[in-house]
């Protein structure tokens, strides 16, 4: 069974590598998309670049922003809603999935994207980060980790191959290796404790993995220590994964401290594999991040913070409930085409939102998502058109001028 | 100014009435839609009826369900999934909107349609019935009531015209005219006292309307006593509204009882004007009040059903939390054609759902309205090819073969 693009191993550079393509065959003779990753337009190993992601459910260009769907919903829209955003892959959380409704159910039911009516792609997180930030209780060991469900307090055992099977019975199009997250912060003893098991355990959900045509990328963890975050990246690049995620970051450290580990990591990684910087960020937090190459990335931010009355805008943050809103005929951004800002007043959205309607919820996440999609492809047509750092100038200076910022 | 339509008194019998018509001129010379009801078939004066309202934001037909939105919003849904569920025509209600966020509020933002982004038309209820049965305190008088809000202790005065005032301000289309509800059960004495300050309200709110496009119906209260309830009808009937309200049902009575009441009514309201039953009811409820001559509804149950779990389904009702939808792959409802179970399975539905997830309440609250509106589309239709009486004989067969109910 043929992997065309990912036996290129070549060190692809700029429009390197052959269009797309990455079409194979599956056992029963269907054909079957493969995962594939083209670069379409770098300057630097470390810089923004521009590339396109092919998966069986859909293509989407890179640098992409992935909204969260936990349990199987991007919370409060339709899978409809997220096409007309132009979101093309989601995350999903095999944590969460396992326990409620549980990946057997899901399976019975047709498998995630039949489940949750969602065509488009799905990336799995493998539920490390939870086990290690939500579960009740938890006890690792180089075999996997006992933990019990922050829910019913039930006690359950993963290790990385389940975790590779679980999400091959879920039919996604990422896999992410189960991982050990350590806490923040942490003893470098400990850490390296965690990353030599995160790497072990790589090996090991790649050795079981059975659905070729889905993406398998292993976590680099390594606490704040650059060194070991390095070591992690090269020793996981050695064993040719389909793509590489940034993990144990944003966990209540120093920013400045984040963009050290991410310059560690990312020039140990291969240019032609999408990089995933897990769970983040902001705004500003995307735009340094492409700027220092990386192609992926998954935050509850915008969905989060539109259930808390927060809209992201081009002049800064606007915190709906504030009393300054209540008569303002004007839209959350003048800046935004969205269907909220087209036609919902502040006043009326500050309504809703002290109302507790599910509609405020709604258009405020709408909004956000808007947003940070129309962030992303700002940030591909000045990556394509090489005036990226132009773009970050520009980026940052509404926000200078403070404006309707509210926070 | 005139107002043809509504001064076309003659008994119009089916098809008897000039095709919708309802023009008028506004004060500024601009062409305003004026209020009209347009009788297109009927057999008896209180037997099953179509028939056509217009307003100043469009026309339906009638039978016509009104979705209820408290708060400037039907909950969950956006004004467009309104109207694709062929909505044209819904309530709010001035007690709640008066108290948040404010009728000023709306009005200097535009008025309710705007404030809401519903172009459609708009009937809000003069909050009579929720002085009694939310405010936490209330003090009843000729003059008006004085009541403390239920959300914060305030003190407030509403009189008939201040009720007039707000609608007006709001701009809607159909106001309603402010009304004593008493409690049930209560001593006729009270229940009589109620009937006539209500009578009394309703030529106070007619003789202080401003806004002649706007249609005013009053509320024909009178307990659970037939005679009076006749009494009230034949009265309200000689001040010649645009229409009438039968309020102080489904308080706790028995179904029978409702109709009794309902019997008692109908046959002293004028023909040529809609007849509004307040706040039913139950998809059975609708085709009783249909059979009996009622044009009009408004019911909380399918939007917050939805929200509790129920789906309203032609083999009767699927409460979507029952372990036996766990692993259903099936549809809400096999014999229907909504988006929510053209894409989604119980299944998942109640794994959102039990997850509290915002997507189950919009979706199980898009295929309730959805039921309810086709409910009433087959009844219009019914009527108008002369088989109600086939219609609901056929209605309720599949509900008593039972099937998928679940309650």
């Amino acid at each position: 069974m043929g992997r065309p693009s990912l036996d290129d191993r070549g060190q692809a550079g700029p429009e390197a590598r052959p269009p797309a393509g990455g079409e194979g065959w599956g056992e029963g003779g269907k054909n079957i998309i493969m995962f594939s990753f083209q670069l379409k337009k770098a300057t630097d190993s470390d810089g923004p670049r521009w590339g396109k992601i092919t998966t069986a459910h859909g293509a989407v260009e890179t640098p992409v922003f992935l909204p969260v769907g936990t349990y199987g919903t991007v919370k409060t829209l339709t899978p409809e809603e997220l096409r007309a955003l132009g979101a093309g892959l989601i995350l999903s959380n095999i944590y969460h999935l396992f326990l409620r409704p549980g990946v057997e159910t899901i399976a019975q039911l047709g498998g995630l994207h039949r489940f949750m009516h969602w065509d488009g792609a799905i990336l799995t997180d493998s539920g490390g980060f939870q086990v290690f930030s939500l579960a009740s209780f938890r006890q690792v060991s180089d075999e996997g980790v006992i933990f019990r469900s922050h829910l019913d307090g039930s006690r359950h055992f993963l290790d990385p191959e389940k975790v590779v099977a679980l999400q091959e019975a879920l039919g996604v199009d990422i896999m992410i290796c189960l991982d050990e997250c350590p806490g923040y912060p942490a003893p470098e003893v400990e850490v390296r404790r965690a990353a030599a098991r995160t790497l072990a355990w790589a090996k090991r959900s790649r050795a079981s993995r059975t659905r070729p045509e889905a993406a398998l990328f292993p976590v680099v963890q390594g606490g704040m220590y650059p060194e070991l975050r390095r070591e992690q990246a090269q020793a996981l690049r050695q064993l040719n994964f389909d793509g590489y995620a940034l993990g144990g970051l944003s966990v209540g450290e120093e920013k400045e401290l984040t963009w050290e580990m991410v310059a560690a990591t990312i020039p140990e990684l291969p240019v032609d594999r999408p990089r995933y910087l897990m769970g983040l960020g902001t705004p500003e937090d995307l735009v340094e991040a492409v700027a220092r190459g990386v192609d992926m990335f998954d935050c509850v931010l915008p969905t989060r913070n539109a259930r808390n009355g927060m809209a992201f805008t081009n002049r800064g943050r606007v915190l709906i409930k504030n009393a300054a809103y209540a008569l303002d005929p004007g839209p959350l951004d003048e800046a935004c085409g969205c269907y909220t800002c087209r036609h919902y007043s502040r006043g009326y959205l500050r309504h809703l939102y002290l109302s507790r309607e599910i509609l405020a919820f709604r258009l405020l996440t709408f909004h956000n998502l808007y947003y940070y999609f129309n962030l992303m492809v700002k940030m591909r047509q000045a990556i394509s058109e090489g005036r990226f750092a132009d773009f970050r100038r520009e980026f940052y200076q509404p926000r200078r001028n403070g404006g309707n910022s509210s926070d």
